[in-house]
């Protein structure tokens, strides 16, 4: 069905999908780690008359910012999605309900990136490449994390250059992810402004070794070392002075038996791992933790999202 | 039987170990991987009347050298176990059976510092602290990733800070080594001083992902990206140029169907990663490609060393 463009009665009128939030980084996975979380947001992406102009409508968290702003973005992907598929789009209304908290480093961007470029792909070309979607992703996005967990789901190792692009995935067993999201944004921008261009051989080595011993953990389902896997050199520590409590709420995350914590993304959340016996309690600790800086912070027990995105029913999927 | 010196009826008289030889870095995996060869030198180390001094003997691969230098090397190793652990070692006589090429990147004086070490822990403490070996052996050796290879074999990922080293380790399934070994040395700390002492940020996070990804390869034991994984910016590149024939033996390999080449160590050997079935074809062309360059050159199909260091019998072991 892929390759040139398609005739009108090819369109699909309605599609539905649904796409998670995603932690990246997870300490030392700089830019490679994701781990989807089930934290969705729903796009649904309808055929107008072709007499009609395109428009956009945000319900849920954050829908009085989006409503404002995100006319802007949801036009972007768009446009890459038309210029690299060398179509027209029908003109279209969407309707985003979003369930993932904005700007707070929980993947609510790569997200919207992947939830708009699945109903694209799935309405223009009646079908799913996986591959595609992300490759577009990343080219609107810049580095491969995020999209790749909110994509596929699990846990990602992914690598992109310029040629190229490859992930890995597995679904971590025994695993739940706790996660203080503070009251205020971070802007993505000024946290990767912090870090410096270049790193020492020594840190790099210390992020190499660190991060291949969390990917061995999580594709070996042995945890033995989690808690020595989750320490990182590139980024954490350049960011803290920009994330209320991260000190505070990862030692809380420590003393109730979490395996480690880590800033989630680019922050200012902050995410911890644990085992699903330990993870009230933890999640308690960290709450109570922030709750003494940022009183109208909010602390999250979730379960990692074993699929990425999801086409719904209510769709009209032709196939 | 550990903590406080021995009385001498607990010294154990004889001790014989077979050590494996190891790969390091393979790739991206710079100071962190080892891979365990099946390719062994074997220690005895035997007490002498006390009247005597001790003396030390190779025999086998690079004995000349060793013969002449060896004395000091073996020296260091002892001074530093008798440091640690506060006892002095009888006199003893020290035979070396090596198996490994000298300082071509195979890990060679790894294996002597882990041979060595395991003895001497075996003769005066009648047990085997792993870990312990392991603290030793990097604290002579400086970095963890051949060290911790010929220990325990297998894949390992390793590392270490000055409060602790951890290390993980699986045995890869369906993978051959191939190894050119070329007639000529390079010196280590050479091959060291012509790296970079910092690193941009993202020649740093191609390696993390790149390793992570191998790490992910090798636990899980799905190859489909082994190739891809194996790219490295912090380490080959710069040393390409003081290894003989990098570039057409590694394309050597790839034409042949290798998952891929990589200096091994900081060289100058040159291993492939090969499915058993394509390793002879493997070996042929890699050998083709250096014996244009190094007519002396020799190229060997390796297995893994499931086990790293091995008590043998011969040895009067207690336990």
């Amino acid at each position: 069905m892929s390759g040139g463009p398609l005739e009108e009665e090819d369109v699909i009128d309605k599609v539905v999908v649904s796409v998670p939030a995603s932690t990246a980084n997870l300490g030392p996975g700089f830019d490679a780690f994701g781990l989807a979380l089930e934290m969705r947001s729903v796009y649904t992406v309808e055929v107008l008359p072709s007499t009609e102009r395109w428009n956009v409508h945000f319900e849920g968290m954050g829908a009085d910012v989006l409503n404002e702003k995100g006319f802007k973005f949801v036009g972007e992907v768009m446009e890459y999605f038309e210029r690299a598929e060398s179509v027209h789009l029908p003109p279209v209304s969407i309707n985003v309900h979003t369930g993932i908290p904005l700007t707070r480093g929980l993947g609510s961007s790569a997200s919207a990136i992947v939830g708009l470029l699945s109903c694209f792909e799935v309405m223009m070309n009646t079908q799913f490449d996986t591959g595609k979607v992300l490759k577009y992703a990343i080219g609107i996005e810049g580095h491969p994390d995020n999209v790749t967990a909110s994509l596929v789901g699990g846990f990602t190792i992914a690598s992109s250059d310029k040629a190229e692009v490859a992930y890995m995935k597995v679904i971590p067993q025994n695993l739940k992810v706790v996660v203080t999201v503070p009251s205020s944004f971070l802007s993505t921008k000024k946290a990767r402004a912090c870090l410096p261009d270049m790193y020492a051989r020594r840190d790099a080595v210390f992020n190499i070794g660190r991060a291949s011993m969390l990917s061995a953990c999580i594709f070996s389902g042995n945890y033995d070392l989690l808690s020595f896997a989750l320490h990182d050199r590139m980024h954490q520590h350049y960011r803290e002075k920009l994330v209320t409590g991260f000190k505070e709420v990862s030692r809380a995350a420590d003393r109730a038996g979490a395996y480690g914590a880590f800033l989630s993304g680019a922050g200012p959340s902050i995410a911890a791992l644990a085992a699903p016996t330990k993870a009230d309690k933890v999640a308690k600790s960290m709450q109570k933790a922030m709750a003494e800086l940022d009183p109208d912070a909010g602390t999250y027990v979730l379960d990692i999202a074993a699929e990425g995105v999801i086409l719904q029913p209510g769709g009209e999927n032709q196939q």
